[in-house]
């Protein structure tokens, strides 16, 4: 690995690593969101696909199947759809959130409206198990579906924790499982499946995909709290205006007093908030030194996702997931 | 077959033919739509499933396994699946189409909201992926996944196709089968498949489930015209209202004059509805046979169904299946 490599950002690294094979995904993407009679499929998916996302779930997987020395092209139809997945989880959410905008640019549902975007979301999803069956692993098939049930049951869990003091750390890190480590964890390991790996690095794999999403997830909000909004492209203090119960709050509550515990029922559980109120519970959460407790969560997932590469093949890929997983903290400390 | 027998409904019949099957198929569809960490997803899905609906689609695939002598249990699952696709289905096209009550019950939208209806929704069809891919059937999963694809397209084509005078026929018809006759034929063909039956006869289960459902769908978009609301529990001209084009109103939009084409830009492109404007368009259908011609369609697509049957075993479940398709254009005739 020369120096020049080092100074490069993992998932440029990964990009130029994957250059050809992520040119094959992309390629099968646009065959597939085609439709033959529905014109506006296309239109909300590509709106979606090319506004330049960091396509990093679908390399995960094709990562993970070159790890393990894999010369088929079923990682291929994986990566597309992980992708799906996850571009039809996105339109989901944008319904459900009611979001105008997403990666600096308008949501489908503001551009076109929410019923497309609900249907043209399941689509994909249709899609997206239509693809796997294709790879005719029972147990890829198993590991998606499996991963699917996890997401959709984290969005409802959200739904219901949002504005809900009695959230607790175990809910919140089921919301995360559904909302990012499911998923990142079925792309690493239905990649090691395809390609053959042993059950151990199967589960190696697995326990690396969910480190680092969770470990993602709890520095991006922990970046709501804390600023960098360049990061994150979100405003700082989103979640506080939304209410939204995630672990710097979870841990500030937690440790509240009566007064303070009635400063957020005020704001978070009867949305009641005013003027200078947001700087009243940054004020709370460093009291109780919430923000650093949650940058040592974050900064342990990220440890535990680099471990469990401990007994992969030495393979230059391997280390380029080692550094994906340092990087993911890296913006928070 | 006694007279006791013919004289009840085919639907009674294979209720009461698969009586025991379907308890079977109800007790996995209530522990598969639990969550241990969500109770909402239990509440909403509680109130569709359990709201009575006739249960037709599991009913198909167990008569299918049953027809060809199946003895193990996958057609259990397989008909769980069916049901969860339907019941996504119907909990996001009540969030599409606005819906307020469905099966004589306000829906689930107007209880709880849009975003638990869209995330339950979710969480059912992926409920049903794992069902599925319990079978391990690829061919299973393959018909399976094909559907789905088909039912979101069609509801997209729908979408588009609304206040739409140039919709064709052909356009109709796929929104048909992504309604109603891809998730029929899925039923039918899938059980047939799991119980090993040769490829004409799944060919032939495939088929009579397609037409069915399209004799079904034709025959209650003629009742929106011509009446009986208690058989639909739509008003009539609901679709008009709702500004829908379907099989009637096509024929009558294809043979229009100039002045009956003007009615149709202005009360369905438009929107612009006046009183009495109902009574002219069936006017206008009266006038080109349009009812007539649709009613014609109907029958079709039921004989087509009957047809499909003939090469199929000789078997109790057989007759009541061609009695089904029957009595889905009895109540048109």
């Amino acid at each position: 690995m020369s120096l020049d490599h080092a100074a490069r950002k993992p998932q440029d690294r990964l990009s130029a690593l994957l250059a050809e094979e992520m040119e094959r995904v992309n390629d099968l993407i646009r065959e597939r969101m085609a439709s033959r009679h529905a014109p506006r499929i296309p239109e909300v998916t590509a709106h979606l696909v090319e506004a330049g996302g960091k396509r990093l779930r679908p390399m995960l997987t094709l990562a993970a199947a070159r790890l393990f020395g894999y010369q088929g092209s079923h990682h291929i139809r994986l990566a597309a759809t992980v992708e799906f997945i996850h571009t039809a989880t996105l339109l989901h959410d944008d319904v459900v959130d009611e979001s105008r905008q997403r990666r600096g640019r308008p949501t489908a549902n503001l551009l076109w409206d929410n019923k497309s975007s609900v249907l043209v979301g399941d689509y994909l999803f249709a899609r997206a198990f239509q693809l796997m069956v294709e790879t005719e692993s029972l147990r890829v098939l198993d590991i998606l579906s499996d991963a699917a049930a996890t997401i959709a049951e984290g969005e409802v869990l959200q739904l219901q924790a949002a504005q809900n003091l009695a959230t607790t750390e175990e809910i919140y890190l089921q919301v995360v499982r559904g909302k990012t480590a499911a998923l990142f964890a079925a792309a690493t390991e239905s990649g090691a499946v395809i390609a053959g790996a042993d059950a151990a690095a199967q589960r190696a794999m697995s326990e690396y995909g969910d480190a680092l999403g969770i470990a993602f997830q709890i520095a991006d909000d922990l970046l709501d709290w804390q600023g960098d909004a360049g990061a994150t492209g979100k405003n700082v203090g989103d979640d506080f205006r939304e209410r939204k119960l995630t672990m710097p709050l979870i841990k500030a509550v937690a440790a509240a007093d009566a007064d303070e515990r009635a400063f957020w029922v005020r704001t978070i559980e009867r949305g009641d908030q005013r003027d200078g109120d947001l700087e009243t519970a940054r004020r709370l959460l460093e009291r109780h030194d919430a923000l650093a407790a949650t940058r040592a969560e974050a900064m342990g997932w990220a440890d535990r996702a680099r471990a469990s590469l401990a007994l992969l093949p030495d393979h230059e890929l391997r280390h380029v997931l080692d550094a994906l997983a340092h990087y993911v903290v890296m913006r928070i400390s």
